[in-house]
Order: structure tokens, then sequence, then C-alpha cells
């Protein structure tokens, strides 16, 4: 812990608990300021570290087994305002400021999908 | 797809892409009045299925190996009011409104651990 009562950047990607074969683990983004979730992507240690380090989410991309720069080649990056992980130590949660839209679809949030509750119907 | 664009409950298990070997997707719950995430979880297509029937959040357990009703025990449940699904179709984002806290350690939110930003400090 820092003396600010925050894990070290440096040491909380070895805390972690990464999935022992896959070696990554869930991260969430929110938007900052609307409190939207925007996304689910997936982190390796050095996904989190990168992140951790330059204030840009980083993520792993599993279908193209890389780092992945969010926003690269879009422009539509995600500015980290801060970022936690949670009781278990299994998934990551950051609060970011979403320049353009998180959605390849060019929707804002890439949950866009509702799904009918019976109850609710 | 519904009459009110809602994808049906009992379709929408069977359109999303659940891991090929573990047969789970992730799922994030949110506060659905104040915004906030308040963890992450796992379901399967029962837990689904489960969850857009009874209107209960219920997810699937990775280390009990079970269906598991959200505050079953401690009576912490989750009433979803809202039920998305993401662009690609392997993650889901529950709006609840929970009843006592999310997290087994007391905590509102299972993400309470900060990890400091290098650029912030």
């Amino acid at each position: 812990m820092s003396s600010t009562g925050k894990f070290e950047a440096e040491i909380a990607p070895l805390l972690l608990n990464f999935n022992n074969e896959t070696e990554i683990i869930p991260a969430i983004a929110q938007d900052f300021v609307s409190k939207e979730v925007l996304m689910l992507a997936w982190m390796n240690r050095e996904a989190l570290k990168l992140t951790a380090a330059t204030g840009t989410a980083t993520y792993w991309s599993r279908s193209r087994n890389a780092i992945w720069v969010k926003g690269a080649t879009s422009g539509h990056t995600q500015e980290v305002q801060e970022l936690k992980f949670d009781c278990d130590a299994d998934a990551v949660l950051l609060l970011v400021k979403q320049i353009g839209v998180a959605c390849h679809s060019g929707e804002r949030s890439c949950f866009h999908n509702p799904i009918d509750l019976k109850e609710k119907s």
C-alpha cells in the first residue's frame, strides 16, 4: 500500500489472481462521469501494468493474442481516472474518460442488447 | 426479438457465446439507482435462464460448481431491473436493486481496492 492507502501500480499485478490457465482476468470499463458500464474486456499482468503506468486503458485481446491499447486504431481511447480490483482479486474496474465511443458498432456502450424479463413484461 | 424490441428471455441464453470449455460468461451487477458497479460474477445458461425467469440475480459459483442464487443465505439478494448483453454476446450486465450489500466483506461493492495510477499520484 502507498501512503495514500492505494496499492502500488507495480505491485498490484503481482497480487491479483490471474486465471491459472489463461493468465487473464476480466476488466470492466465504466464511464467516470455518467457511470454507464461501457464494455467488458480482459487483462493479463502486462496489460494491467501498462494501464497503471500509462493511464490509458490497455487490454489483452483474446482474438488477436496480443496487447491491445484501446483506441490505438480508432482514436477512441479511454483515459483511466480510477483503477480498482475486487474482494477476490480476480476482476478489475476502470473508471474512464471515454474519448468517442466504446463499442466498435458505434454505440457508446457495448451493452446495448436488452433481454426481456418475464416478470417485468 | 419480442414486440418491445427485447430479446426473449427463453431465447437469449441460446444466442450468447458461452465459453466453449467452461460454458460460462462474466456477469456484471450494477446498482440500478447509484450506478455503482457492485460485483462481477459468472453465469452458465441455466443461471441466465433463471435470472430472466425469476428476476432474482442467479449466478454460477465456480468454487462450488453450483447454481448460486445471490443472497439465498445472507438475504442480500439482487432484484434485476434490467438485463443486457454486449456486442460480442459474451458478457452480461444486470442493473439491480441491491438488498443489503453486494460484498461478503460487508462493503457495498466488491470493488473497494484502489490501485495507484503513476500518472495521477
